[in-house]
């Protein structure tokens, strides 16, 4: 068993946060397959995400997804976070549900809609004041889907424009993270498609203003871990949405299409300064379990990313480093790949039980009886989804 | 002006089919815009199908998608289309929006589950027997989204199963088209992915047994004219799904994603036997008009359809191959190219008008006033979309 | 026939820049097939451009690749090249064919290797003072093909540094224009892989470096035409490398795999302010004609960028604003299909023959008898090719 | 540690054949780096084939590219592979390199060429007999470059013809293998682009041809298992050749950019009877070396082969089909993890030693001063590469 005591530390400052809509239901465009037990309100969102916090102790804090999970009393819905073990976290916005974004939202050519968009988001940094979220999450589902339908120009100047307007709002100690998605909704343009546009638009705007990569958003064959790299160095990293996928931005669990990039990723991560709790680079999760369990595959998930994360703390960086210099690149690769190789799992196990977790989350979940009393006590009502 | 009067006959047996879903409302996993004046029922959807033939004389036939235009009486559905013009075509079967297939149909481990997905077929073959079609379609959904989430090849195994006794059920003069989809909405494996594994169970059924080709559902970088070739030189070219694509299955009108490829397409069609009355291929659209109007986003379909089919019918195939046999590269791929930068709209415009037909239907179509009438008279009930 | 006369000074503006290279043998890595009459030394190059200015006016300079056209003195090739009709171009260094590059070259973690690649830009800015040539044009090779081979962060640094040291010795009249590569000849990264990257480095640096867009550089299905329109919009669009590619960087015939696509990256540099005389932004080709013949390989490479350039000033950009401003999907598309569609080929033969050029170049260069000439001409002695 | 002595029987059955050609200069168009030591002819290749072996115990068997491999005497060369410890396998035939197949080889219009192309295959099956060898494996460069080049289904034809000619000569106990190839060094389309291609071609030739299946030759984001499950399924696979791949036909270490997808592919071979000795699919390399060390190149190559091998038969089959039949997806794909995370090189370890074998082999042969004795010993000459 390859002891983890040296990497414990570390271990200790992973904290992943988890979206709340990932234990409603979700689907394609074919097919949203419901699930028994699924929450029918945000509470029962956070008391669901607790669960995934309460068996590894890796998932601290719920983003909220407005208007999925608008609440009355924002206070109320934080003290009940906190009553289940966890925290509210990241506000995203939502301008791809209503009937006026059909062609754009903050890129739109009519000012109204536009200014729509952006009263959205001050409703959200207005949310954030609430919940003491530090940041405001923007996903654009602007773009085209046949050349010459708008003109892309017009549209890029108009969302540095708009994205001006809510930077402007956030407080000192608050930040906007932009992600940007190589397609769909948008099957021509879409309006930030690459880490570069991101990256262009958040540089323009000041210093709290980031770029978030989903793992899930760029074109077949993009190497990834260079863009961590690079948005790292560039101190642009804001947060990751991890996910992972064989085509396009299937939303399935992370690390379940390519746990070697995932490793590649996290390496990227550690070398560049982006791991820890002062490193400003927050971990998200942002997937759909359409057909398999939610609870359990986001337990899955955050395991996951503790298992690589464990596997990128112990390559031995000295070594690489000389066999870099060195120019052997056999050598160099080996070292890397032995990291990889390593089977974290008993170890973890271990560290688990000596913080008081149990040494099989996915199992402990499973004896819980938690799925059986939501399945019973769940009834009637209606169950959250992608709907507003 | 080019003057088509040599390839006219030859156009004259174009025949397009016409998706009754296309009519109503579609979308992505992240919102369904909905059109004011969709159809509510089957009925509607053929009357707004009729439109694009009327002004275009392209597209005589209608297919159906069961169950969502399950009728009381098809002969009653049938005397409508007549009555509007048109007739009745494919059916498509449906196995992805019923709870129990979830993890598959026609592939499914649960005896149960198959054997009602293969009843399912069986009511859509009593349905072609009412509407007096010949076609079949089958796509399935069926596939998994994590390695390891089952077996591929017991699927494999049961597929060939359940596709023999919906073969043998099929009249004599009926046929069984079955599509082969890439990905989604699985997204690890498809139990029928490409046009090698329809082929392969296409050919185990018997004669009547075809591959339908969509051209949305392949590799990036597929060349999708070789397939066309190969299933015409197999004898198994079914049909065609007709829609055009940036990324993945975009389901975009046809053409306006890459013209070239469609002309490409259009070309081996036509070299290898597959155009005209005879040929026993049948073209067909699959579209989804999420944010355009959807009847003048038909006829722009078809239209594109037919304009590079007459760019196809007037490549100088002898010159073409005097060229091939030479070895004369660039002159070759200019003799193609010559036909496909040939403008034939104003020659198709003449031809039109000789046939009775304007000379622009879309513009026929915009001055026609029906936009305006189903807007106002189709108030109050449900609008037709992708549900059952 | 669509009279070009309105767009006839906007056509006399176009210049296109040939590779030197381009007309020296090349091919894949499984083989180069060597053609009769291939240019021996820069001067034959030089000779075999000047005919695709002859007979098209489109191409008035000629690019050099260092040390591919290294000649004793530049002078008198420049002289050569002006009693042909042409002028010296772009400067292309080369830091890809040198053992000591195997691992790297600007970005290399030895020092030595680091500024003997430093070394090689400073010639060719000296060949530029001597050439007259404003830009100094930089791909690089440089990458990985295993994951861990190198530090991917350390090699971005020295990338920065090199670059720097080379930017500060050009003159003032002179542009750095630093080309990206999605991937080949490194595998697993390469230094400037994305838009992105190449911007950044070239933002770093100062206002006269900027970045080349080479059409076959990217993943499958990036959007090209959102990238030229993002660069220009942030004034860093130094050049065009011209091709196009089926797959990877196929370096095929501009405009010959996807015409469409030539035509929205047209498109968009006309819209962006990124055509003409005092654009800024260069055109050039950058093609292996592996299998066809080199010069009319050529001349049809340029005649297809002038006939999408047509197409594209052809757009009637005031109702495309309109149509794009009433948000009607159908109708901005529709006209911007209506400028694809048209075929300009009659109305630039007229604008040709109304410059004294013939109509047909492709069939005058045949006519010629230039080809036989170097055939004969040109026996003995080695072939060009991508050799130093 | 997993004790690997229950599949010890089964990794016993492994045979990985080396391509001769790995071991000679390889690169990119853009530069082949030579390295000191390479061998300057067969018998040279053959050594250090032998190397791999003698290390590995998993490589017993050397394939041949003909003409880059002909000799005057095979017996002879058999002899020395004997006296080294292995022996001769596939035969590769190549119609790639002669300037008469610059437009193709099997497929070419003109008859005398591909009469020629096949009298090559002809002279392959004579030294098959002269070597012993089983498989004469087919590769085709065979393609065109752009649209209209080439008649595709012409060239079907031409192909399928030339085939039967081919395989009508081969012996009783020999079979013909097709491989298939997406792309490269044809970028319009290649003649055999799928395994349904591949198929159908082989199919109607009769029972002893087979298909190959390259793993870096698919389109992005093929599932590569799933055409294995098919092949195995069709009783037509026959044999492997194993590299990997980030983007293109990269002719990478094999597992080295995507060791999970290496794993999901040995586990369906090894689910379809595809494994072992009687199985009738043959393990081959197909890799280049371009940067590193050849001879650990290959030896790490075997090595990632064996491991994942070990993992792939430590599947626990019944728990697995016990979960697939539960419909349970989280427990289903964890099965499947769970043999994929095992770290089973000190298994591997102490089988090899119980089998005489040193533990790690890489560091083995680093001792051995074998690499030092070639560097030193092969001095002048012409290393071999790709020429013939």
């Amino acid at each position: 068993m390859t002891d983890l005591t040296p990497i414990a530390p570390l271990l200790d400052e992973q904290a992943i946060e988890l979206p709340s809509w990932a234990f409603g239901n979700s689907g394609t465009r074919f097919k949203v397959f419901a699930q028994p037990g699924v929450p029918r309100d945000p509470y029962e969102k956070i008391a669901d995400a607790a669960q995934v916090h309460r068996f590894t102790g890796l998932a601290p804090t719920v983003a909220l997804h407005i208007p999925w999970d608008k609440v009355d009393d924002y206070a109320d819905l934080a003290k009940h976070a906190e009553d289940h073990g966890v925290a509210l976290g990241t506000i995203n916005s939502n301008t791809f549900q209503d009937d006026d974004y059909k062609l754009g939202s903050v890129t739109h050519s009519d000012p109204r809609i536009r200014q729509k968009a952006i009263d959205h988001h001050y409703e959200c940094i207005d949310i954030m004041g609430a919940t003491g979220s530090r940041d405001l999450k923007i996903w654009l589902a602007d773009g085209s889907n046949y050349p010459g339908q708008d003109d892309m120009r017009g549209r890029q100047d108009r969302l540095a424009d708009s994205l001006q307007k809510i930077y402007d709002r956030i407080g000192p100690e608050q930040r906007l993270v932009l992600e940007y998605k190589f397609f769909e909704p948008a099957f021509y343009h879409t309006d930030v498609p690459d880490w570069g546009t991101s990256y262009v638009q958040v540089a323009a705007l000041g210093e709290r203003a980031m770029v978030c990569l989903d793992t899930g958003h760029h074109a077949p064959g993009t190497n990834i871990e260079f863009i961590v790299m690079q948005l790292l160095r560039l101190g642009r990293l804001g947060s990751f949405d991890f996910n992972s996928r064989f085509y396009a931005d299937d939303d399935l669990i992370v690390g379940a299409a390519d746990p070697f990039q995932l490793f590649r990723i996290l390496t990227e991560v550690v070398r560049g300064g982006g791991y820890g709790r002062d490193s400003g680079v927050a971990f998200m999760l942002d997937q759909c379990h359409n057909i398999e369990d939610k609870i359990p595959g986001q337990i899955r998930s955050v395991l996951n990313v503790q298992e690589m994360t464990a596997r990128a703390l112990l390559v031995d960086r000295e070594a690489l480093a000389a066999a870099q210099l060195a120019g052997d690149v056999l050598a160099a690769n080996g070292i890397l790949m032995d990291a990889f190789q390593t089977d974290v799992r008993p170890g973890l196990a271990a560290y688990r039980e000596a913080k008081g977790l149990p040494a099989d989350p996915m199992a402990a979940y499973a004896a819980s009886g938690y799925a059986a009393s939501i399945v019973e006590g769940r009834v009637g009502g209606a169950q959250a989804g992608w709907g507003a």
